[in-house]
Order: C-alpha cells, then sequence, then structure tokens
C-alpha cells in the first residue's frame, strides 16, 4: 500500500487506528478453544467486528512463532482474512546482517505480503535496506519504545547531547523516505512527540502503548498528528481482550469504535 | 548446559568452534534437492560430519522462517540430530516488550530446547530478562556486530564518551552474569577486543564473522582468549558451503578441521 492510499483510507474511515493481533493463548474465550484453529477463529471475529472502524492490523509474531508450525498457519488464515484496504504489519522486530535480513524480508513482503514490518535499528544500515527495497512496502523502525527498558539506551544522550533515538530517527532518513519508512514511537512518551515532530515532520509514526500501557490518545493527538494525519495508533490488549465472554467481539468493536470517536474530529 | 558443562566440551574437544547452520536454499547441493526435506538433509550431514570438531551449534532462524511452515519443520529435526554435548544457539536477534518476550523466550527454550538465544538491546531491561529467567539457559545479547551497519549506532559515543556498545556491554551486567548472558562481538573488530575483555573479563562472546566477512581467527585468540577460554568463534559459509557438490560434507569436515587444529594449542 503507498502512502496516498493509507491516506486516504484514514480520510475514508475517519480513523487511524491500528488493532493489534496478539492472540495469547491463555486469554482465548473459553468457547473457541475446541475449534480446529481457535487462534484464526479468534482473529477472525476480531476482524469482522473492527474492519470497518480500524485502517490495519498488526499482528506481533511471538504469539504466532511460540506455536510453532501451526501458529503460523494461523497467521497466514488470518492475514488471508484482513481485507484488502486494511495496512497489514508484521510486528517482528527483526534485523540481521544484510544477507540475513533479506532473507527476513523476502518472508514478510512476498510469501506473506505483509504491507508493513517492525525493524530493530540496533545493527545500521545494512540490516534495514534490505527491506526497504520492495515497492509499496513499509519499514517500521523502532525509534522511542513504549516500554521501560527505553530509557537504558534510547534515551541515553551522546556525544553531541542528543538521545539514541533521535540519532535513529535521523539516521535513517538518510535510508528511506516518508514514502516507505515509519517509526515506532511509544505513547507513553506523549510529552517526547512534539520534539520528535522537530525531526521527522512527514513520517508516520506507529504509536503502541494505549490502553494496557498506559497512554493518552488526546496527549498523542495534539503533538503527533500532522497534515496528512502521520499517526497510526495501535490498541491490542485493549480492544482484543475487551471482554473474556462470548460477547468478546461486540465488546472489541465498542472498544474499537470508542477510539474511532476520539480520532474522527481530527483527521 | 552450564558455564562449567561448556568449558569442559571446550577442553574435552580442544575447540571453541561454532558452526552456523544457515541453508541458504540457492546453495544447497543439487543432489538433495529431491529429499523430502533437503534442509534437514543437508544440516544432518553436516552435523555428522563435523560434531566431534566443534562444540556449539548455530541455525540463524531467518533461513527457516522464510521456508515457512516446513522450515519450522526442518528446524525442529535439525536440533533433534544434534549430539547433546553439543552447545545449540537460535539465532534469532530477537527482543520485544516484556510479555512479549517472554513469549520468544518460551518458544526457544521450551518449545525448541535451545541452549541459546541471541537477543538485540535496543528495547532495554524488560526486553531481555524474560529470556534471563531459565535454568541453565543463557542470552547472548548483540554487542558490538560484525557487519559495516555496526558503525551507525554501536561505535557513536555517549555523552561519557563511551560507545553504544561499551553502555550496553556494561549495562547488561546488572541484569545477567557470566554464567547466563555472552555477548555477540564481530571478528571484524579485533583491535576492539582488548578493550572489550576489559568491560567484560569473563563472559563468553560469541564471534562470528571469520571467514566469508573476513574476520582473522588469530587476531581473535589474541584478544579475546581468558583463562576459561571465553570465546565460542562461529562460522557458517566457510563451513557448511565449502563444497557446492556431493563432497559438501567432506569439504566442510576439512574446513572446520583447519579452524579446530588452530584452536587446539590456546585451549
Amino acid at each position: 500500500m503507498t502512502r496516498q492510499e493509507l491516506i486516504s483510507q484514514i480520510r475514508e474511515k475517519q480513523s487511524f487506528l491500528c488493532v493489534g493481533l496478539d492472540p495469547d493463548w491463555d486469554r482465548i474465550p473459553f468457547h473457541l478453544r475446541s475449534a480446529e484453529d481457535p487462534i484464526y477463529e479468534f482473529n477472525k471475529a476480531i476482524i469482522d467486528a473492527t474492519k470497518d472502524l480500524c485502517v490495519a492490523y498488526k499482528p506481533n509474531l511471538a504469539f504466532y512463532e511460540s506455536r510453532g508450525a501451526k501458529g503460523w498457519a494461523s497467521l497466514e488464515k488470518t492475514l488471508a482474512h484482513i481485507p484488502s484496504d486494511c495496512f497489514t504489519i508484521a510486528d517482528a522486530k527483526r534485523g540481521d546482517i544484510g544477507n540475513t535480513s533479506r532473507l527476513y524480508a523476502r518472508a514478510f513482503f512476498e510469501t506473506f505480503d505483509f504491507d508493513a514490518v517492525t525493524v530493530a535499528p540496533y545493527m545500521g544500515s545494512d540490516s534495514v535496506e534490505p527491506f526497504l527495497e520492495f515497492s509499496s512496502k513499509w519499514v517500521i523502525l523502532l525509534g522511542l519504545t513504549s516500554n521501560k527498558g527505553s530509557a537504558d539506551f534510547q534515551l541515553q544522550t551522546n556525544s553531541a547531547g542528543e538521545p539514541l533515538y533521535a540519532e535513529v530517527l535521523r539516521k535513517a532518513q538518510e535510508w528511506g523516505s516518508p514514502e516507505n519508512l515509519m517509526y515506532v514511537i511509544g505513547a507513553t512518551h506523549p510529552s517526547k512527540l512534539a520534539e520528535i515532530r522537530q525531526i521527522a515532520p512527514d513520517h508516520f509514526y506507529l504509536v503502541p502503548g494505549i490502553g494496557a500501557q498506559g497512554g493518552d490518545l488526546q496527549a498523542v493527538m495534539d503533538y503527533g498528528l500532522n497534515a496528512d494525519c502521520g499517526l497510526l495508533v495501535n490498541s491490542s490488549r485493549g480492544i482484543i481482550f475487551a471482554s473474556p465472554g462470548e460477547d468478546f467481539a461486540e465488546k472489541a468493536r465498542e472498544a474499537a469504535w470508542a477510539l474511532q470517536r476520539e480520532m474522527a474530529p481530527r483527521v
């Protein structure tokens, strides 16, 4: 999906919501567990209940990989069920030496046909660039993450007085453009969003950390929106596990709708 | 495997060689391609030909993951074929928020029973610690990698004049000990190894970059060895693709033997 197509989807749906498909086995509603593929049945119901309210879906690969071969099969079926007008993100946080990153890129962009993959920046240019070589595909590079460990390295300042995450945002602009590169910016750092917009004004940000992790949507919008919207705000647990019972899909829709209503006046 | 068991293996085999099981499909010998599981047949022959000359095997997950469900099946069978006296490393370079890193840890340590997994440090403490909670299991944290992109962030100095990789080596010692934490230190930076030994004198280092990437084993030994050996030197392509023909396993053995002979006088 191109940048312009993504922006059109956001305007049409009046939403920049991304739903995180992180089907933690221990929280899959009991009545689904005897299905042939409970993970897929769960995801399918969530997608059907939210697809008009969100513009993107983001499966975190750990939830599939940890189930071995059958997890990959659930992921394949889930991806096939996502409507083609939705942007799809493999939350994989991969990154390896060049020839190996190229294999990961092929796996996510060709075998699976995801629109985007999250990538870790620590190994630098040649670990990221192989993901940028695919037309209409995206790298979403970890910038400032939503977890407490982001303070350990990302917030440490370099000899020029610049924190590591800012160095990453700046340097990566030599490798990709706002047409194929986004950044992960956690909602748990709203005060930093204004300065981050100075460094990367035109790029889209994937913003996790709303809901279960404590981030505030209003603050994210106040400091993060740009003229093209420029945000994909993710919620996983707050939507998909809104209810543990048979009404899980209905409650997921309500949770997604509440977020979409907050977003609508701003796009 | 405990640190003491690993050291005993090294002394017994007079080797600290790790063989990288990175079965690039395009380089699998032609005569194997009609087998039911060519990747497994290839790995099996490499393992049989090298198991008395090395102490560790390291499959890079990209080479399996990129083949989908059948790739995971090849990995499972490969792991089952590695003798129990060999140390096994999942080269996965994972790292995510805490609850997600925990899932990856379970996948590699419980579902697959690897001894160690490589982990990326960018997301900090809570992305690494879940991997450290398993008895006799190891984190191998990316420190200074062998690729050219290591210059982009890892070699940049912080406000205290310390390069990022050194900050990572130092900070991670608050999370793990030489009993459950190793570092990836690329062989392409031999001049840095002496200073790195000042920061982490007792930890084992996994050293990639010998052979195809141009690293020099003698320099690595001169600057990297400690009283307990403290090194696992990896070679992948230089061993497993030593010959493209039917004699691939025999040539792999010769390449592994050449490295083991260089190592023997030093352990």
